[in-house]
């Protein structure tokens, strides 16, 4: 049997996932198709637009066999530590290949490129702490570090200035990393663009648009032709039940809540608040009324906003650098909790279960482990982001929701 | 001169207030009055109805000459350290006499009770420890020790079982603990019981029925025969400039948020965070919709309603155990700071700025003492019940608000 594995956020599931899922799965001549997908906060640092039981039974409708959690401590992350977590969990429920998109579509171009970094990786770090010591911001320092050393004129090489690209670059090294016996493949990314904010005339547009489409008012009538009609009808049941869409904005009063009770001591023990951030947090937030305007009080060149949002997950769940260095340990995935399957997953799953090299975590409560507390607290606060009345059915969610089954 | 002193919460300021104030001022022949008011929470454990700054101004307005802070280290406490805050700053503002309200009315009864405790000081605290130990509330171990210690049938003591006469004993105590020159009085309460919730009949009724009112749906306009003209008006200005009325409801969602981020270990360390009540703080906000709700989940024999609630008001503030210890210090405010002031009031605090014995603080930036830290971010947290948009206009007031002048 063979076995893919994709790496994905689903936040939503739309049509060009569908495409790569699809093409993929194509490509690898796979029998199952494994997803792993972040929980509640994401990696762009931002809570996910639906809970991760909605999320995974998406992916399910739209053709994955098994779909796991990747746990807060690799999900609201860099993108190494993004793609260690998840090539930890792909290797241990035995996937053969994981399949990603770029905007190069081509694998060669990747593997020569980190063929290359190899040889040059101590020059190439070296070339990135320096310009980041010179404010630069980390993926421009990488993309110009990167440029150094892959020499000039030097062609065949993947083009890491692209988002696409850097992060599946992170996953073939990953892989090599670990020494994980996956092969990577690659699919070319279609049409829209990651960074897109506008909706595209055609059926596919990124992830990125269809939230600011939900959010500016339409609800989810403007991304319909966006998305597959069984991932539609799973938002919709979802919004005509009266739950509402997560976005920053509902997290917003508990994030200046949290930091008005903080002093600049504490603040700055929180993982990503580094150097002096702890005072521009303070009085940015003292004088925004929504979190559009404290981000843009926030901002600076040195940090990407990505990075700041990243930040500002990390303040609203409090977790310390203590916590999540106890949690992320060797950069591989701690355990496995699984979010959905159908039939043909939860077969592979048994016949896996006694060789993984991770465990699986069927009840929260008889597991322990650091990165287990902080999926657990993120999960208690991205239920502040309901309505009060809703919270205490929210809360038990996390402990009482078995895998959805399709 | 002679020089009035009254402690207060004023919140709402209500006819019986006035009384309160004109009776006292008789009794002392005062030629000035000074309110010493608690901030921004109170000795109930509640968040006041609306900011000092305003219900300042509604003393003025009803006849007071000058108007200080309590800060929160002595605001938010037992009866015995809301005491000695407010004895010590109207000390240090050169009080004559300090007048409270009692259901008892007489002061001897007072004076003979304090000096029967000091006698069986020993034997009093004893007792009280022990019906602690045996799982019975602080008031009413508090009473049946004092009952034991005063003797059968041994007359003319004050009733400690009653609310009111339980304050006015810890003023007292508190001027003889701390050598105050200063001279008790009290005045006999009028119709409305501390603890009554209706409204009654006459003009006089409890803050306490008062609030109940408002929050019941009908806002101010319910309780216009019970406060002074000038006082509705003052409320009516806020509301009508479409300010809230605060109460527990609008720092629920806070309240909720912060203990589910924070570990039980953090909890403990919050000050009247006692004796496993972490555990159970965490166990009853996880499925409670309300702060109703919660504190009647939370609610043992073990603890007073106003225990409890105090002490969600310092997990609100997340002050800790050992920041409170550093403010409260010797049991005395550490500083003055000046709410509101008439012409008297202003000519009297230039005449003894330079004797007295406490510093005080007209621009909180540039004086530092831990309880001034537990004031700034109390009145932070404060800002929280307003909407988000003006949030922070509200942040800004508490440095930027000068005393009120009328």
């Amino acid at each position: 049997m063979t076995i893919l594995g994709v790496v994905t956020e689903y936040n939503p599931f739309h049509n060009g996932h569908l495409h790569h899922l699809e093409e993929s799965r194509k490509k690898a001549k796979a029998d199952l198709t494994i997803a792993v997908m972040s929980g509640t906060f994401l990696q762009r640092g931002e809570p996910a637009l639906m809970p991760k039981w909605e999320r995974a039974r998406m992916a399910l409708a739209a053709g994955a066999d098994l779909v796991a959690e990747l746990p807060y401590a690799f999900s609201s992350q860099k993108a190494s530590t993004f793609a260690n977590g998840a090539v930890s969990i792909l290797e241990a429920l035995g996937a053969d290949y994981l399949c990603f998109g770029s905007e190069d579509g081509e694998i060669a171009p990747f593997l020569r490129t980190a063929e290359q970094l190899k040889k040059h990786e101590e020059a190439y770090s070296q070339r990135i702490k320096e310009w980041m010591k010179e404010g630069m911001s980390y993926p421009r320092a990488l993309s110009l570090a990167f440029k150094e050393v892959s020499g000039e004129g030097d062609g065949g090489l993947a083009d890491l200035s692209k988002p696409n690209n850097i992060l599946g670059f992170q996953y073939i090294s990953s892989i090599c990393e670990q020494e994980s016996r996956m092969v990577p493949l690659t699919i070319k990314r279609t049409a829209a663009g990651y960074h897109d904010t506008e909706l595209p005339s055609g059926r596919i547009a990124s992830a990125t648009s269809l939230r600011k489409s939900i959010f500016s008012g339409d609800g989810l009538t403007g991304i319909h032709s966006y998305v597959p009609p069984g991932v539609y009808g799973i938002m919709q049941d979802w919004v005509q039940s009266g739950l509402p869409l997560m976005n920053w904005d509902r997290f917003f009063s508990s994030l200046q809540y949290t930091v008005l009770s903080m002093t600049a001591d504490e603040l700055s023990m929180i993982y990503e608040v580094e150097e002096g951030l702890e005072n521009r947090i303070r009085t940015s937030i003292r004088g925004a009324s929504s979190f559009q305007e404290f981000m843009e009080r926030l901002k600076t060149k040195r940090y990407t906003w990505t990075r700041l949002q990243r930040m500002c997950v990390h303040v609203l769940t409090r977790t310390t650098k203590q916590e999540m260095q106890e949690a992320v340990n060797r950069e591989r995935a701690p355990y496995i909790r699984i979010l959905g399957m159908n039939e043909a997953g939860q077969r592979h799953l048994a016949a896996i279960k006694k060789t993984s090299t991770l465990p699986l975590v069927v009840n929260p409560r008889s597991f322990n482990h650091p990165a287990l507390t902080l999926d657990l607290r993120a999960a208690d606060i991205y239920a502040m982001g309901f309505p009060g009345s809703l919270r205490p059915e929210r809360l038990r969610a996390e402990y009482a929701t078995p895998p959805v089954r399709i």
